[in-house]
C-alpha cells in the first residue's frame, strides 16, 4: 500500500489524529479503495460510496465504538468497515470465512447492531439510548444511519412514533439519497423531496410533528459543514434527526448515473466504471425474470392480473409489467405488510394479485399472510424470490424459514417448480381459478433451461411426480429447484435410485406418497430450506401418521444460522450440493 | 321487540327509509340494545358505544354494501352488526356457531373484510379501491374507519404512504379517541391531541404531508355534522382523510369513565352500568398476572430488568410493573415490530428486556424476532401470553402457530410451562444469565394453584419431568397446561398411562426422551397449538432420527382455522379436553 492518509488508518482513533483539513483527501482514497476492491470482488457499491463522506465525519466526531452507531440495512458499511478495523480483510467481503457484506455484531464491536433487513435501526438505536440513560451514560451517543426508502417502512415509523415520547439522546441521520434498491417511491418520499428543494412548512414538518428536533436538509457530501453540523448535534439532547442530501454512487460518474445498476453491479473496471460483460454463452434465465415475463405475458391476456412488489421492482423482474402496465403493476416501497394485505383487498374483489416479495423478507408479514390472507382463504398469489441459500449475502438473507412458516398455515397452497417451466406452468395455473391462496418459492439466480419460454399447461395441484424410475429400494424424495443437484449426483453414482419431485409442498400427494412408501426401503428427503418444520419434517409425519414405521433421512439447512459464502460452498456445508448428496446416496445400506 | 325504530330496521335499505331528523332517535335504541345484550351475553362494549353515531351516518350515507366498509380491529363493529341483518343474531354473539366478534367475510357481505388485528384496514381499503378503479367503478366509494391507537402502527403507515401517491378514490375516518384497549401513547397520538385542542399548523398537517385531503376534526357523536360531512365527501376524489372525536363508552357512564375496564367488562348490569361482581370464591390468579407481579418482584432486585409491551398493558398485567417503575416499563404502543427490535437493542447493552406480546400478535414481530434477535443470539425473554385457544375472540386470536413458528428459529429456547409455579420459575431462571433469547408461552386465563407464590427455583433449561409414572406401556407426552386436562383424564380412567411433560419444546430433553421411547410401546403427544410443525411433530422427528421406528400418536389443533367458543368447546372440538383425551386413551390398544 502506497503510503497515503489511509495506509495510516486501521481504526478511528488513527482517523482522529488527523485535521479536519485533510479529511478531504482521506475522502477521496476512501473511495478509490472501496471501488477498487468492489470492482474485482463484486459486492455493493452505490450506497457505500454515498456515504464516504458521513462515514469519516461520524467516525471522526463521535467517539466510537463507545458512542453507537447502527447503520441501517448495513450494505452502505463499507467504509464504515474499512475504518474499523477491517481494512486489510476487506478484499475477503462477503466470501466464504470472509467478512460479511453487512454489520455483524461477532465480527467487531464497532458493528453495535447486525442489520440486512431494513428499518430496524431507529429500534435497536432507541434501545440502546434507553439502556444508556438508565445507566447514567448521559452523555454517550446514539446515532442510527438510514436511508429514505428504509424510514418510510413502518417498523421505522412505529421506532419514530416511540423515540418521539422519549427524552432518550439519540440521534437519527436521514441518508436522502431517493433510492433504495429501486427509485423510492410514497408520499413521504415526495414530501423529503419537497423539502430538499427549499419548500419549508412554517410551522412544522412531518418529523417535528412526531416531537423530534429536525436539521438540515444539508449536502451530505460537504465535509466541513457535516463536521460542524455533527458538533453541534453532539450537544443537543434529546430525539434529533438530520436530513442531509447525498448522491448513491458518488464520485463514480456511471454509478452516479445508473444508479440501480451500480446498486451491485458485479465486476467493473475500477478506472473506466465500465461493466465487465460476462462471457457471451447463451445463459438459461433468470428465475426472476421467468417470473416478471411470465406475469407480463399472463397479464396481457387477463385484465385481472396485478403485480405487487415491496421495494424490488428489479431484483423480482416485476419492473417488466410496470414499465408496460403501470396501473397494474405495483411497487409499495419496502412496506411487505402493507404489500399482502393490499393484494388480500384486492383479491376480495376479484382480482388476480401476484405479490412477489423475497423469502427472507416475506418473514415481515407473516401475520398479514395468516390474519388477512389465509384465515380468509384468499386467493392471492405469493411469488417467493431467493428461496433457500443465497450466497453472499448470507445469514440474513437466506430464505430457509419459509417452508417451515407457510406449512402450519391453513389453506395455503405451498409449492416449488423444480424448473423455470414448472415456474412458469405453476404461474399460469395460479391464475385459472385458486381455491386457495399458493406460495410458490423459486431460488436466486438461474435455472438450467435455455428454451423455457414453452407453452403453458396446467399443473394438477398437489400433484408428484417421479423424475427417475429404476428398480430400486432407495427413493429421494425432494421439493424444488434442488432436484437439479440430486440429477447431477445421480448421474455419477453405480446405485439404482428412484427420485421423486413434490412440487406441492402441501397439499401433499396422498396417494403417491404411500405408494412410494410402500415400494421402498430407504427414503431419503431432500431440500433448501430448514429441516426442523421443514419438507422432510412433512413426510415424516405423513410415514408417521399412515402407519409407515421406517427411518427416513432428512437433508436440508440444519437447526443454526449459515453465514455468506457461494451457494455451492453453502450447499455442500449443508450437506446438500451434488458432492454431498452423491455421498450420502453412496453410503446407504 | 317494541315498536321502536331500530325494530323495523334489518338491512341498511330499511335505514335509509327514516328521516334525517329520526337518527338520533335511532342512535339513542340502537346503543341501549348493544348495552343489553352486551350486559349478559359479554363482549367488547366501549369500542361499540363510541361509534354509534358514525355507524348509522355510514350506512345512512353510503350505499353499503356495494360501496365497502372496512373497520379497523372491528371490535366495534357491533352497532354495525346490527344494522346488516345480523340483529336477532346478536345474541350468539361470539358463541360457538353463532355470529363471531368481528367482521368476518363468511358472515355478510356487509362485512367486507375479516379484521382482529389491528391496522390492516387502510391496505385492504386501498386495495379494493385500486380494484374499483381498474373496473371502472368511479362513484363507488372505500371507507375505513380506524382508532387513533391503530393508525399509529407500523403497517397503517405504510398503507397511507402508498395511498398518499395514487388517486383512491378512499376515506379514512379516524375515529380518534384517545384509547385503544389501553390509552393510546406515542408522538403521533401527542400530535392529534394538538390538533384537538385547536391547534392548527399553517401549512400542512401530518396527514396532509402523507398527501391526502384532510378534513375534521369534528364531533363524532353529532349526528347532523356528521351527515353533513360525509355527504360533502362523497364527492371528492382521492385520498382523504376525516378526522372524528368520539368518547369510548359514550352513553353509559361507568363505560365512559373507566374505558379501561369497560372495554371487554364482562356481565354488567344494563341500568346502572354497574359490573356484576364474580362469586367470592378464592381463585387461582391469571397467568397474565403471574407474569406481571412476578417481573415486578425481579425488577425490583435486579436493575437490569425491562418491561415492553406492545399495547397491552392491562392484558398483558404489565401494567402493575409500568405504575412502579414508569422509567423501566414501556407501552409502545400498537408496535410489535419496534417492541422485539428495542428490546434486541436493549439486550447489546446488557439489559435484561422481558417482551410480553400475546401469541397471535407476535406474528406480527416474526422476522425481528428471526433476524434482530435470534441470528444475534441477544437473550431477549418473550412472554408470550394467549398462547392455544383463546375462546370467545375465535380465529383470528388463538395463538396456535407459535411452536410451529417458534420451533423452526435457530438458537431459540420455547418454553411451556406446565402451572403458575413452573411460569414463575422460569421468568425468575431466565435472568440468571440466559445464552439464548427464550419464549415463554402460557394460555389466556387462570390456573389452578391458588397459593403460587412461592420461593423462586432455577429451572434447569431442557429439562423434562415425569407427571405420572406407573407401569404402563402407553406414554403421553405434552407441553403446556394442556397438561392440565391431561391429569383430568387420567384421574378417572382404569388404565394405567405415563404422563411426562416437556417444559422446553426446544431444547428437547433428548436423554429424557429416548429412556421415554425405549420404555413405552405407545406414545401420544398432546399440545394446545397446530399438529403441524408443532411440538408432536417435533417428538416424531426426534423418534425417526433416533432409530425408533413406531407410531406416534399427535393431538392438537389440527390444519385448518378454528373459530369462536369456549375454550373448553373448541378444546372439545380439537379433541384435546380432558374427555377428548380420555376417549383416546380408553381407545389406545
Amino acid at each position: 500500500m502506497k503510503d497515503t492518509l489511509l495506509s495510516h488508518i486501521e481504526y478511528p482513533e488513527d482517523l482522529r489524529k488527523l485535521s479536519s483539513d485533510q479529511l478531504p483527501v482521506l475522502a477521496k482514497e476512501l473511495r478509490d479503495f472501496v471501488i477498487n476492491i468492489v470492482a474485482t470482488k463484486e459486492g455493493h457499491l452505490g450506497a457505500s460510496l454515498g456515504v464516504i463522506e458521513l462515514t469519516i465525519a461520524l467516525h471522526y466526531t463521535f467517539n466510537t465504538p463507545n458512542d453507537l452507531l447502527v447503520w441501517d440495512v448495513g450494505h452502505q458499511a463499507y467504509p464504515h468497515k474499512i475504518l474499523t478495523g477491517r481494512k486489510k480483510l476487506f478484499h475477503t467481503n462477503r466470501q466464504l470465512e470472509g467478512i460479511s457484506g453487512f454489520p455483524k455484531r461477532s465480527e467487531s464491536e464497532y458493528d453495535t447492531f447486525g442489520v440486512g433487513h431494513s428499518s430496524t435501526s431507529i429500534s435497536a438505536t432507541l434501545g440502546m439510548a434507553i439502556a444508556s440513560k438508565l445507566k447514567g451514560n448521559i452523555a454517550k451517543q446514539h446515532i442510527a444511519v438510514i436511508g429514505d426508502a428504509s424510514i418510510a417502512s413502518g417498523m421505522a415509523f412505529e421506532g419514530l412514533n416511540h423515540a418521539g415520547v422519549t427524552d432518550a439522546n439519540m440521534l437519527i441521520i436521514l441518508n436522502d439519497n431517493s433510492i433504495g434498491i429501486d427509485p423510492s417511491v410514497g408520499a413521504l418520499k415526495e414530501y423529503l423531496t419537497k423539502a430538499k428543494v427549499g419548500y419549508k412548512p412554517k410551522t412544522d414538518n412531518i418529523i417535528e410533528a412526531l416531537n423530534f428536533k429536525y436539521f438540515g436538509p444539508i449536502d451530505g457530501h460537504d465535509l466541513p459543514t457535516l463536521l460542524n453540523t455533527l458538533e453541534k448535534l453532539k450537544t443537543i439532547k434529546g430525539p434529533k434527526l438530520l436530513h442531509i442530501i447525498t448522491t448513491k454512487g458518488k464520485g463514480l460518474k456511471q454509478a452516479e448515473e445508473n444508479q440501480v445498476t451500480y446498486h451491485a453491479p458485479g465486476k467493473f473496471d475500477a478506472h473506466t466504471g465500465e461493466l465487465i460483460p460476462k462471457k457471451d454463452i447463451q445463459q438459461a434465465p433468470k428465475f426472476q425474470d421467468v417470473f416478471g415475463y411470465t406475469i407480463l405475458e399472463l397479464a396481457k391476456k387477463n385484465k385481472k392480473i396485478i403485480g405487487i412488489t415491496p421495494a424490488m421492482p428489479t431484483g423480482s423482474s416485476l419492473k417488466y409489467m410496470m414499465e408496460e402496465m403501470p396501473d397494474r403493476a405495483f411497487d409499495v416501497g419496502i412496506a411487505e405488510q402493507h404489500a399482502v394485505t393490499l393484494a388480500a383487498g384486492m383479491a376480495t374483489q376479484g382480482l388476480i394479485p401476484f405479490c412477489t416479495i423475497y423469502s427472507t423478507f416475506l418473514q415481515r408479514a407473516y401475520d398479514q399472510l395468516i390474519h388477512d390472507v389465509a384465515l380468509q382463504n384468499l386467493p392471492v398469489i405469493f411469488c417467493i424470490d431467493r428461496a433457500g441459500l443465497v450466497g453472499a449475502d448470507g445469514a440474513t438473507h437466506h430464505g430457509v424459514f419459509d417452508i417451515a412458516y407457510l406449512n402450519c398455515i391453513p389453506n395455503m397452497i405451498v409449492a416449488a417448480p423444480v424448473n423455470e417451466v414448472e415456474l412458469r406452468n405453476l404461474l399460469y395455473t395460479a391464475t385459472l381459478g385458486l381455491e386457495h391462496p399458493i406460495a410458490i418459492r423459486y431460488p436466486r439466480g438461474r435455472g438450467k433451461i435455455i428454451n423455457w419460454k414453452v407453452p403453458m399447461t396446467k399443473i394438477l395441484i398437489g400433484k408428484g411426480t417421479s423424475l427417475r424410475n429404476e428398480e430400486s429400494e432407495i427413493a429421494i424424495i425432494s421439493t424444488g429447484t434442488i432436484a437439479n443437484n440430486i440429477i447431477d449426483a445421480l448421474e455419477s453414482i453405480d446405485k439404482k435410485v428412484n427420485h421423486y419431485h413434490f412440487c406441492f409442498i402441501k397439499p401433499l400427494d396422498s396417494n403417491f406418497l404411500i405408494e412410494i412408501l410402500q415400494k421402498h426401503k430407504t427414503i431419503v428427503t431432500i431440500e433448501d430450506g430448514v429441516i426442523k418444520g421443514g419438507f422432510g419434517s412433512t413426510i415424516i409425519d405423513f410415514a408417521n401418521h399412515n402407519n409407515f414405521t421406517k427411518k427416513i433421512i432428512t437433508l436440508g439447512i440444519p437447526d443454526r444460522f449459515i453465514h455468506q459464502g457461494t451457494t455451492e460452498e453453502l450447499q455442500e456445508i449443508c450437506g446438500i450440493s451434488a458432492k454431498k448428496i452423491r455421498e450420502t446416496i453412496f453410503n446407504l445400506s
